[in-house]
């Protein structure tokens, strides 16, 4: 770096010298530093934003992002926005990671899997479903404004594109704890629906489409399975693989620190190696989130899983930020609306016709969707109502950085687009996303309250602070344990009572499913994985462990064998 | 990335395009996996190692490092070495931040300012002696080598990155429970000691010195003074600050991650304030972690601090693996190897001289300075030992990383040597780095225990695994807090009984120091920026914080007020 070749001498002349000579190097310092002190501000900010809640920290972000852009475009008179420039790599290998693996350490593994088939529903028939609808129309609709170049790869990409739901921000919008059935439809979807969206993209790019032969799409078809298949056992081998490490070799007895940095570095080795190998990299981190929370996670130590508990959430709470800041900035990149040939009108067209052909595309799918999993749920207390389908509609409508991940990749080379049509089909994403984001992240709180007031809703509390979840009880609250152990859903209000195993086949196969596997698991994995309750080294940690060594408050809440 | 642009088909076709097409855009893929997979590794063999007490950690990540070089290489066929260079960037803006920022979080403060004195005369008297010794005797034996044609300014450039000792082995290779006394000085001077090598380095840079006259080394002085002064008031600055904004703004009512994110994103602000104005970002960052142990840390959630202590601890240590993988594998940079022209008789010469111009600059200094040292302080029983002056004399021959960092900024361009000289002084440092961790650094711990024998320790304690610091009290051991408050060592074996200030001025001026401290502390700016005792929400946090709801384990260790 030379930024470390450095003048010598008083601190004024130092900073007179801050932009001259060795500017270039420095680049990367002031960038840092201008990231890093927005971060702060966001965090500041948001908080204080939390009193008005339809304000969420993303919009916050987007905003503060936006007019960092403003004084910086303003501060280099409109001169070039590189600082400013998208960088799909530091996305997906960097920002990405974080945030899914947390949300599968997080998920409440219960609700998650009870609703699994419609998760898969609206993931990926949902999903081929926009796909198809927004790809053709703005076939037929785009040339109309003027965007007459497009081949048909672009409208594929386009389709893709637009049907990627941004999850990081319905994480932010919905609640677990307040509305846990939607959260666990809506964001069970988008983790499912962006690794759709990749891998429908990645199959538009490369293959050279001259029409939609139903020999292409079985092999899309095919392809996806395989993905996702390949993936999930991935996430799963991994997660499997660390708890298994950490259980065997019992790593705290020298520093739980290592415990620590072996189940970040093994989520995120997870993560890479999907990449490496063309796989779903968000697919793979999601089910070894969910896998290390099983197991790896009751195998270490008291105060590792508080640090992971709360390291992992900051990671990904950073991360989110970090994202949205991004997202605000890159809104300016004159570059690109320059390039734009379209007149005002033209624009407004293109913008407004993608805005509802989103609508449509996911309307198209989340009623006949729901309509088809109620039909296969058998109790009545868990159909998906009619408004709750309207919130679901509703809270997927939002495009985020995997859009414009796309859209760079698709459109721009090295940064650049490559004509006024690419041009504009990236300044009308950057245009859905902040308007998305906004408009639809903002009026989903008012949205929902007025949809699902407190009376009609069975699984929603917004406005008494205590969440109506296990939390209440003493060790939940502390780890927030219900989001990572089964048994201890067991007497949420959502658990139905149980019954012969006979019955529950009868009744709701779901159920008779995670008794199975609860045998199962009981039996063959938590003896060789570790566990709630299978950890063979509860007393020693008393003693042994270096750092834990008296450590005051580990007995009461180890659960016994 | 173009990664994304990915083949679909059966995994076969996709398994066997890895390499093929865009290679280049998935080599940033490839790199980061092959680096996740020895962090993996590394942590895992770490572990197994700490049997044999001699093979440290770094030494297991350097060799492993190496190895994979040579696998690397081979693979290659000896062809570039790109994926193994040392990259500065990454260094000083990723890597050392989280380390240096750890160590002055849980460094024990009462210790490192009782010893202050002693810190500074090491780290900056004893880095101007020991520059001057290797810059002169290099100047007058490199020549010889075969090496005749550097100019002045290189050999005080080497001066300067053969006297930065490498604080990181240091940590790993002294243990602060065990020998605080020798930890506190041997680390203290070595943050000192790499704050004064950089700005030595950049003053050595910037002029264009064609005799060394006393006006320039009284202008260096005073520059390194007013570096010293500034940086430290920034850390202080910004750790006082964040103690104020979580304070005032009790962050944790809507969520404990963002004040855990808070604390981590303004810590590393204030490394990057510090390097965006060219002052010492070691020494800022340093100084902010003890004030956030002081204050920040207390103002937080008990969550936030068990997972701020162990987060931290964790982040450094993989920082700390990842520099060893590096340097480990930087030792094969076949490029530089080749460029060299001198004979194994010349290179062997050099190497040898180095070594010895070290172990002469730093004998040199540490024990006329703790002679020094001993003189000015009173009490017999806080003097420096001849004998553990030889361990401090020993335990700084490690050079590491930033003489890798600082070699490479001035002897290369793009990661090219310029000359063949130039390509001899890398090659050397990296000799250099390689011979001191793995000869020294293995040899430290040996060495100890024979110079220092557990009977002739006041404060080391080796063999027991109870060490016999206030960790056995049972808040403490928990959170580690004598590192994190001077009121709790009061009753450490070390802390001399209270006296009146009187007496106390005459006996010892540091304990005096230390109790007007205290006072002003109490006074003043507890109650302002908040500490042990001054959290004005204590009982609020067990009712209103979300995450701390029913936290079971809060009020019998929270202090009262």
């Amino acid at each position: 770096m030379g930024a470390r070749a450095l003048p010598v001498g008083s601190l004024h002349t130092l900073m007179t010298k801050v932009g001259l000579g060795d500017a270039e190097d420095h680049m990367v310092v002031v960038s840092v530093t201008l990231f890093v002190t927005l971060l702060c501000a966001c965090i500041v900010m948001g908080h204080l934003m939390e009193e008005f809640q339809w304000i969420s920290e993303s919009v916050t972000a987007i905003i503060l992002g936006f007019c960092t852009g403003i004084v910086v475009l303003v501060t280099s008179k409109g001169a070039s926005s590189h600082v400013l420039q998208f960088d799909e790599e530091l996305f997906f290998i960097y920002l990405l990671p974080p945030i899914i693996f947390n949300a599968g350490f997080q998920v409440k593994k219960k609700q998650f899997f009870r609703n699994f088939v419609a998760i898969m529903l609206y993931g990926v028939i949902g999903v081929f479903i926009s796909f198809a609808i927004i790809t053709a129309g703005s076939r037929f609709m785009f040339p109309k404004f003027g965007l007459d170049k497009l081949v048909i790869g672009d409208y594929l990409a386009l389709g893709t594109i637009f049907s990627a739901t941004d999850s990081v921000c319905v994480l932010q919008v919905l609640s677990q704890d307040e509305s846990p059935l939607l959260y666990s439809l809506v964001f069970g979807e988008g983790v499912v629906n962006d690794a759709t969206s990749v891998v429908l993209f990645r199959a538009v790019q490369k293959l050279a489409f001259k029409d939609f032969t139903g020999m292409e799409v079985l092999r899309i078809c095919g392809s996806f399975l395989q993905l996702f298949f390949s993936s999930t056992v991935l996430g799963i081998a991994i997660g499997l693989l660390s708890a298994y490490i950490i259980k065997t070799l019992y790593l705290a007895r020298h520093s739980t620190d290592r415990e620590i940095a072996l189940m970040t570095i093994m989520a995120y080795l997870s993560y890479i190696l999907a990449e490496l190998f063309y796989l779903s990299g968000i697919l793979t981190v999601f089910f070894c989130g969910i896998v290390m929370s099983h197991y790896t996670w009751h195998n270490v130590t008291e105060s590792s899983r508080v640090t992971t508990k709360h390291g992992f959430a900051t990671m990904s709470f950073i991360a989110e930020t970090f994202i949205f800041l991004y997202v605000g900035m890159d809104a300016l990149d004159v570059d690109k609306w320059r390039m734009v040939q379209l007149n005002a009108g033209q624009s407004f067209g293109l913008f407004a016709t993608t805005l509802m052909l989103i609508l449509v595309g996911r309307a198209a799918f989340v009623f006949p969707l729901s309509a088809l999993s109620n039909y296969m749920r058998k109790s009545s207390d868990t159909k998906i109502s009619f408004r709750q389908q309207i919130v679901i509609w509703w809270a997927g409508l939002m495009r985020g950085a995997v859009s414009i991940a796309l859209a760079f990749n698709q459109f721009t080379s090295a940064g650049d687009a490559k004509s006024p049509e690419y041009a504009t089909a990236i300044t009308t994403t950057i245009g859905i996303v902040l308007f998305t984001l906004m408009v639809f992240g903002t009026a989903t709180k008012p949205l929902m309250r007025w949809v699902l007031p407190p009376t009609s809703r069975s699984d929603y509390d917004y406005t008494t602070s205590e969440p109506n979840t296990p939390k209440v009880f003493a060790f939940d609250a502390g780890f927030r344990a219900p989001l990572l152990g089964p048994d201890a859903q067991a007497g949420s209000p959502l658990g139905p009572p149980r019954r012969s195993s006979l019955a529950m086949l009868l009744a709701a196969p779901t159920n008779f499913i995670h008794d199975a596997w609860r045998a199962f698991d009981d039996a063959y994995m938590r003896p060789v994985f570790g566990g709630r309750g299978f950890v063979p080294y509860n007393s020693d940690i008393l003693t042994n462990a270096e750092d834990d060594a008296a450590y005051p408050f580990h007995s009461p809440f180890r659960p016994s064998f």
